[in-house]
Protein backbone atom coordinates (compact mmCIF):
# COMPACT_ATOMS: atom_id res chain seq x y z
CA UNK A 1 0.00 0.00 0.00
CA UNK A 2 1.20 3.29 -1.30
CA UNK A 3 1.20 5.70 1.59
CA UNK A 4 -0.03 9.46 0.90
CA UNK A 5 2.41 11.75 1.36
CA UNK A 6 1.58 14.55 3.74
CA UNK A 7 0.54 18.29 2.29
CA UNK A 8 3.13 21.14 2.89
CA UNK A 9 3.12 25.00 2.70
CA UNK A 10 6.27 26.33 1.70
CA UNK A 11 7.26 29.87 0.70
CA UNK A 12 9.29 30.31 -2.28
CA UNK A 13 11.83 33.12 -3.43
CA UNK A 14 12.80 33.40 -7.06
CA UNK A 15 15.30 36.10 -7.82
CA UNK A 16 14.75 36.69 -11.83
CA UNK A 17 15.77 39.13 -14.32
CA UNK A 18 13.07 41.78 -14.81
CA UNK A 19 12.41 41.22 -18.28
CA UNK A 20 8.99 41.18 -20.45
CA UNK A 21 6.73 37.89 -20.31
CA UNK A 22 9.45 36.35 -16.71
CA UNK A 23 6.41 36.59 -14.66
CA UNK A 24 4.11 35.16 -16.92
CA UNK A 25 5.94 31.86 -17.12
CA UNK A 26 6.79 31.54 -13.63
CA UNK A 27 2.91 31.41 -13.04
CA UNK A 28 2.41 29.37 -16.44
CA UNK A 29 4.48 26.93 -14.50
CA UNK A 30 2.45 26.75 -11.92
CA UNK A 31 -1.26 26.59 -13.69
CA UNK A 32 -0.08 24.26 -16.41
CA UNK A 33 0.66 21.11 -14.23
CA UNK A 34 -1.90 22.32 -11.42
CA UNK A 35 0.17 23.58 -8.91
CA UNK A 36 -1.67 25.91 -6.11
CA UNK A 37 -0.49 29.22 -5.80
CA UNK A 38 -1.52 30.77 -1.83
CA UNK A 39 -0.41 34.51 -2.55
CA UNK A 40 2.01 35.44 -5.30
CA UNK A 41 4.01 39.00 -4.73
CA UNK A 42 6.56 40.61 -7.26
CA UNK A 43 8.30 43.79 -7.03
CA UNK A 44 11.73 45.23 -8.22
CA UNK A 45 14.43 44.84 -5.86
CA UNK A 46 17.64 46.15 -7.63
CA UNK A 47 16.82 48.57 -10.58
CA UNK A 48 20.36 48.63 -11.12
CA UNK A 49 20.69 44.84 -12.25
CA UNK A 50 16.62 44.78 -12.96
CA UNK A 51 16.51 41.78 -10.61
CA UNK A 52 13.20 41.36 -9.37
CA UNK A 53 11.85 38.90 -6.82
CA UNK A 54 8.86 36.88 -6.76
CA UNK A 55 7.50 35.70 -3.96
CA UNK A 56 5.36 32.29 -3.90
CA UNK A 57 3.51 30.29 -1.32
CA UNK A 58 2.14 27.02 -2.31
CA UNK A 59 0.80 23.73 -0.90
CA UNK A 60 1.95 19.89 -2.24
CA UNK A 61 3.35 17.13 -1.02
CA UNK A 62 7.26 17.32 -0.59
CA UNK A 63 7.55 15.43 -4.44
CA UNK A 64 5.54 18.34 -6.08
CA UNK A 65 7.34 20.75 -4.52
CA UNK A 66 10.63 19.50 -5.66
CA UNK A 67 9.43 19.63 -9.10
CA UNK A 68 8.15 23.28 -8.46
CA UNK A 69 11.40 24.00 -7.76
CA UNK A 70 13.71 21.93 -10.29
CA UNK A 71 11.02 23.53 -13.14
CA UNK A 72 11.41 27.11 -12.08
CA UNK A 73 15.36 26.84 -11.94
CA UNK A 74 15.38 25.42 -15.61
CA UNK A 75 13.44 28.86 -16.68
CA UNK A 76 16.04 30.85 -18.33
CA UNK A 77 15.71 34.55 -17.07
CA UNK A 78 15.46 32.63 -13.39
CA UNK A 79 18.70 33.82 -11.02
CA UNK A 80 17.53 31.33 -8.20
CA UNK A 81 15.21 30.02 -6.40
CA UNK A 82 15.02 29.64 -2.80
CA UNK A 83 13.31 27.63 -0.28
CA UNK A 84 12.32 29.81 2.51
CA UNK A 85 10.64 27.43 4.52
CA UNK A 86 13.36 24.57 3.99
CA UNK A 87 16.30 26.25 3.83
CA UNK A 88 16.18 29.29 5.82
CA UNK A 89 14.43 29.80 9.42
CA UNK A 90 12.78 32.64 7.49
CA UNK A 91 10.46 35.23 8.96
CA UNK A 92 7.06 35.31 7.11
CA UNK A 93 5.07 38.88 6.83
CA UNK A 94 2.11 40.36 5.36
CA UNK A 95 0.40 43.57 5.20
CA UNK A 96 -2.65 44.15 5.26
CA UNK A 97 -5.87 47.29 4.81
CA UNK A 98 -8.90 46.38 6.34
CA UNK A 99 -11.89 48.96 6.06
CA UNK A 100 -14.86 49.10 9.06
CA UNK A 101 -18.09 50.81 9.37
CA UNK A 102 -19.79 50.88 12.16
CA UNK A 103 -20.95 53.13 14.82
CA UNK A 104 -22.02 53.38 18.59
CA UNK A 105 -19.92 50.23 20.23
CA UNK A 106 -19.16 48.29 17.50
CA UNK A 107 -16.97 51.51 16.52
CA UNK A 108 -15.56 51.76 19.99
CA UNK A 109 -15.05 47.88 19.98
CA UNK A 110 -13.27 48.10 16.24
CA UNK A 111 -10.68 50.25 17.86
CA UNK A 112 -10.10 48.62 21.15
CA UNK A 113 -9.38 45.55 18.78
CA UNK A 114 -6.74 47.70 16.60
CA UNK A 115 -5.28 47.98 19.72
CA UNK A 116 -4.94 45.04 21.07
CA UNK A 117 -3.35 44.10 16.87
CA UNK A 118 -0.83 47.11 17.08
CA UNK A 119 -2.88 47.65 13.83
CA UNK A 120 -2.82 51.52 13.04
CA UNK A 121 -5.84 53.75 11.89
CA UNK A 122 -4.52 55.42 8.38
CA UNK A 123 -7.94 56.76 7.55
CA UNK A 124 -11.19 57.61 9.74
CA UNK A 125 -14.73 59.19 8.86
CA UNK A 126 -17.47 59.47 11.59
CA UNK A 127 -18.39 56.28 9.93
CA UNK A 128 -15.60 54.38 9.37
CA UNK A 129 -11.64 53.40 9.92
CA UNK A 130 -9.11 52.01 7.85
CA UNK A 131 -6.59 49.83 9.56
CA UNK A 132 -3.20 49.12 8.19
CA UNK A 133 -2.02 45.80 9.85
CA UNK A 134 1.19 43.51 9.99
CA UNK A 135 2.13 40.11 10.80
CA UNK A 136 2.23 36.18 9.96
CA UNK A 137 -1.32 35.42 7.69
CA UNK A 138 -2.82 33.86 11.06
CA UNK A 139 -2.42 36.98 12.87
CA UNK A 140 -3.73 39.09 10.06
CA UNK A 141 -6.73 36.27 9.15
CA UNK A 142 -7.83 36.65 12.83
CA UNK A 143 -7.86 40.35 12.76
CA UNK A 144 -10.40 39.60 9.96
CA UNK A 145 -12.43 37.84 11.06
CA UNK A 146 -13.34 39.58 14.05
CA UNK A 147 -14.11 42.21 12.04
CA UNK A 148 -16.64 40.95 10.07
CA UNK A 149 -19.45 40.90 12.61
CA UNK A 150 -18.06 44.53 13.52
CA UNK A 151 -19.03 46.31 10.02
CA UNK A 152 -16.09 44.64 7.27
CA UNK A 153 -16.27 46.72 4.14
CA UNK A 154 -13.15 46.23 2.21
CA UNK A 155 -9.75 44.32 2.68
CA UNK A 156 -6.83 44.09 0.64
CA UNK A 157 -4.06 42.36 1.73
CA UNK A 158 -0.13 41.67 -0.22
CA UNK A 159 0.64 38.04 0.38
CA UNK A 160 3.36 37.29 1.98
CA UNK A 161 7.41 37.92 2.30
CA UNK A 162 9.63 36.25 3.70
CA UNK A 163 13.47 37.07 4.66
CA UNK A 164 15.77 35.06 6.44
CA UNK A 165 17.00 35.04 10.11
CA UNK A 166 20.40 35.85 10.80
CA UNK A 167 23.21 37.94 8.65
CA UNK A 168 23.44 36.01 5.78
CA UNK A 169 21.25 36.78 2.31
CA UNK A 170 19.35 34.30 0.73
CA UNK B 1 1.05 66.44 -35.67
CA UNK B 2 0.21 63.95 -33.22
CA UNK B 3 0.94 64.79 -29.62
CA UNK B 4 2.52 61.83 -27.46
CA UNK B 5 0.25 60.75 -24.68
CA UNK B 6 1.47 61.09 -21.17
CA UNK B 7 2.84 57.92 -19.58
CA UNK B 8 0.59 57.52 -16.53
CA UNK B 9 1.24 55.26 -13.73
CA UNK B 10 -2.32 53.69 -12.41
CA UNK B 11 -3.09 50.85 -9.29
CA UNK B 12 -6.01 48.56 -10.28
CA UNK B 13 -7.47 46.24 -8.20
CA UNK B 14 -9.51 42.98 -9.69
CA UNK B 15 -11.71 40.77 -7.68
CA UNK B 16 -11.78 37.13 -9.67
CA UNK B 17 -12.99 34.20 -8.75
CA UNK B 18 -10.36 32.33 -7.04
CA UNK B 19 -10.14 29.18 -9.79
CA UNK B 20 -7.06 27.64 -10.93
CA UNK B 21 -4.84 29.29 -13.99
CA UNK B 22 -7.00 33.14 -13.83
CA UNK B 23 -3.93 34.51 -12.53
CA UNK B 24 -2.29 33.26 -15.16
CA UNK B 25 -4.86 35.14 -17.47
CA UNK B 26 -4.69 37.91 -16.18
CA UNK B 27 -1.00 38.30 -16.69
CA UNK B 28 -0.60 36.80 -20.03
CA UNK B 29 -2.93 39.79 -20.97
CA UNK B 30 -0.48 41.74 -19.88
CA UNK B 31 2.25 40.24 -21.28
CA UNK B 32 0.71 39.37 -24.24
CA UNK B 33 0.50 43.13 -25.15
CA UNK B 34 3.29 44.00 -23.60
CA UNK B 35 1.58 45.66 -20.62
CA UNK B 36 3.85 46.83 -17.98
CA UNK B 37 3.61 45.60 -14.65
CA UNK B 38 5.61 47.33 -12.30
CA UNK B 39 4.30 45.60 -9.05
CA UNK B 40 1.39 42.23 -8.40
CA UNK B 41 -0.06 41.04 -5.94
CA UNK B 42 -2.20 38.10 -4.88
CA UNK B 43 -4.23 36.70 -2.55
CA UNK B 44 -7.93 35.26 -1.28
CA UNK B 45 -10.01 38.04 0.26
CA UNK B 46 -12.86 35.84 0.96
CA UNK B 47 -12.14 32.32 1.71
CA UNK B 48 -16.33 31.45 1.86
CA UNK B 49 -16.97 33.39 -1.52
CA UNK B 50 -13.60 32.40 -3.01
CA UNK B 51 -12.45 35.41 -4.10
CA UNK B 52 -9.15 36.83 -4.76
CA UNK B 53 -7.94 40.22 -4.64
CA UNK B 54 -5.43 41.33 -7.36
CA UNK B 55 -3.54 43.97 -7.35
CA UNK B 56 -1.01 45.27 -9.93
CA UNK B 57 0.68 48.87 -10.72
CA UNK B 58 0.69 49.41 -14.30
CA UNK B 59 1.90 52.42 -16.37
CA UNK B 60 0.74 53.44 -20.13
CA UNK B 61 -0.81 56.28 -21.74
CA UNK B 62 -4.42 56.87 -20.88
CA UNK B 63 -5.64 55.17 -23.90
CA UNK B 64 -3.24 51.68 -22.92
CA UNK B 65 -5.02 51.92 -19.83
CA UNK B 66 -8.30 51.99 -20.69
CA UNK B 67 -7.89 48.75 -22.81
CA UNK B 68 -6.01 47.06 -19.82
CA UNK B 69 -9.18 47.33 -17.89
CA UNK B 70 -12.00 46.60 -20.63
CA UNK B 71 -9.69 43.48 -21.51
CA UNK B 72 -9.79 42.44 -17.89
CA UNK B 73 -13.57 43.27 -17.64
CA UNK B 74 -13.94 40.81 -20.36
CA UNK B 75 -12.02 37.86 -19.36
CA UNK B 76 -14.84 35.72 -17.22
CA UNK B 77 -13.80 35.08 -13.87
CA UNK B 78 -12.84 38.80 -13.55
CA UNK B 79 -15.70 40.15 -11.30
CA UNK B 80 -14.85 43.44 -11.05
CA UNK B 81 -12.03 45.97 -12.30
CA UNK B 82 -11.52 48.98 -10.16
CA UNK B 83 -8.78 51.96 -11.06
CA UNK B 84 -7.87 52.50 -7.84
CA UNK B 85 -5.77 55.78 -8.90
CA UNK B 86 -8.53 57.25 -11.16
CA UNK B 87 -12.07 56.36 -8.99
CA UNK B 88 -11.03 56.20 -6.18
CA UNK B 89 -8.51 59.16 -3.88
CA UNK B 90 -6.85 55.38 -2.68
CA UNK B 91 -4.36 55.06 -0.10
CA UNK B 92 -1.65 52.85 -1.43
CA UNK B 93 0.71 50.55 0.85
CA UNK B 94 4.01 48.56 0.49
CA UNK B 95 5.67 46.39 3.11
CA UNK B 96 9.08 45.92 2.99
CA UNK B 97 11.84 43.60 4.92
CA UNK B 98 15.47 45.09 4.94
CA UNK B 99 18.45 43.11 6.38
CA UNK B 100 21.62 45.20 6.79
CA UNK B 101 24.71 43.95 8.16
CA UNK B 102 27.29 46.48 9.86
CA UNK B 103 29.51 47.24 12.75
CA UNK B 104 30.13 50.44 14.61
CA UNK B 105 29.19 53.76 13.47
CA UNK B 106 27.39 52.21 10.21
CA UNK B 107 25.24 50.11 12.50
CA UNK B 108 24.26 53.00 15.21
CA UNK B 109 23.23 55.31 11.68
CA UNK B 110 20.89 52.35 10.42
CA UNK B 111 19.29 51.83 13.29
CA UNK B 112 19.25 55.50 13.54
CA UNK B 113 17.74 55.94 10.37
CA UNK B 114 15.03 53.12 11.24
CA UNK B 115 13.48 55.12 13.70
CA UNK B 116 13.27 58.21 11.83
CA UNK B 117 11.31 56.16 9.43
CA UNK B 118 9.29 53.66 12.11
CA UNK B 119 10.45 50.77 10.73
CA UNK B 120 10.41 48.09 13.54
CA UNK B 121 13.69 45.88 14.18
CA UNK B 122 11.80 42.12 13.77
CA UNK B 123 15.54 39.97 14.34
CA UNK B 124 18.66 41.14 14.95
CA UNK B 125 22.21 39.43 15.80
CA UNK B 126 25.50 41.19 16.60
CA UNK B 127 25.98 42.00 13.22
CA UNK B 128 22.57 42.07 11.36
CA UNK B 129 19.32 44.15 11.56
CA UNK B 130 15.85 43.31 10.24
CA UNK B 131 13.88 45.84 9.57
CA UNK B 132 9.75 45.86 8.69
CA UNK B 133 9.12 48.79 6.78
CA UNK B 134 5.41 50.30 5.94
CA UNK B 135 4.57 53.29 3.54
CA UNK B 136 4.27 54.46 0.36
CA UNK B 137 6.41 52.90 -2.83
CA UNK B 138 8.32 55.97 -2.20
CA UNK B 139 9.11 55.96 0.82
CA UNK B 140 10.84 52.52 0.70
CA UNK B 141 12.62 53.38 -2.06
CA UNK B 142 13.85 56.24 0.11
CA UNK B 143 14.82 53.66 3.04
CA UNK B 144 16.28 51.12 0.73
CA UNK B 145 18.97 53.61 -0.62
CA UNK B 146 19.93 55.14 2.17
CA UNK B 147 20.39 51.52 3.96
CA UNK B 148 22.51 50.36 0.57
CA UNK B 149 26.12 52.07 2.07
CA UNK B 150 25.49 50.63 5.55
CA UNK B 151 25.39 47.44 4.24
CA UNK B 152 22.40 46.21 2.74
CA UNK B 153 22.13 42.48 2.56
CA UNK B 154 18.74 41.25 1.24
CA UNK B 155 15.63 43.43 0.66
CA UNK B 156 12.00 41.65 0.31
CA UNK B 157 9.21 43.95 -0.98
CA UNK B 158 5.25 43.03 -1.35
CA UNK B 159 4.38 45.26 -3.71
CA UNK B 160 1.40 47.87 -3.43
CA UNK B 161 -1.98 47.28 -2.28
CA UNK B 162 -4.68 49.85 -2.28
CA UNK B 163 -8.18 50.40 -0.36
CA UNK B 164 -10.75 53.18 -1.04
CA UNK B 165 -10.68 56.77 1.45
CA UNK B 166 -13.53 57.03 3.58
CA UNK B 167 -16.19 54.53 4.31
CA UNK B 168 -17.35 53.08 1.16
CA UNK B 169 -16.18 49.57 -0.55
CA UNK B 170 -14.65 49.32 -3.57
Amino acid sequence: MIKDQPIERRCIAVLVDNEPGVLARVIGLFSGRGYNIESLTVTEVDPQKHTSRITIVTQGTAQVIEQIKTQLDRLVPVQKVVDMTEEHDAIERELALVKVKGSGERRVEALRLSDAFRASVIDTTHQSFVFELTGSPSKLDAFINLMRPLGLVDVSRTGVVAIARGSEGM
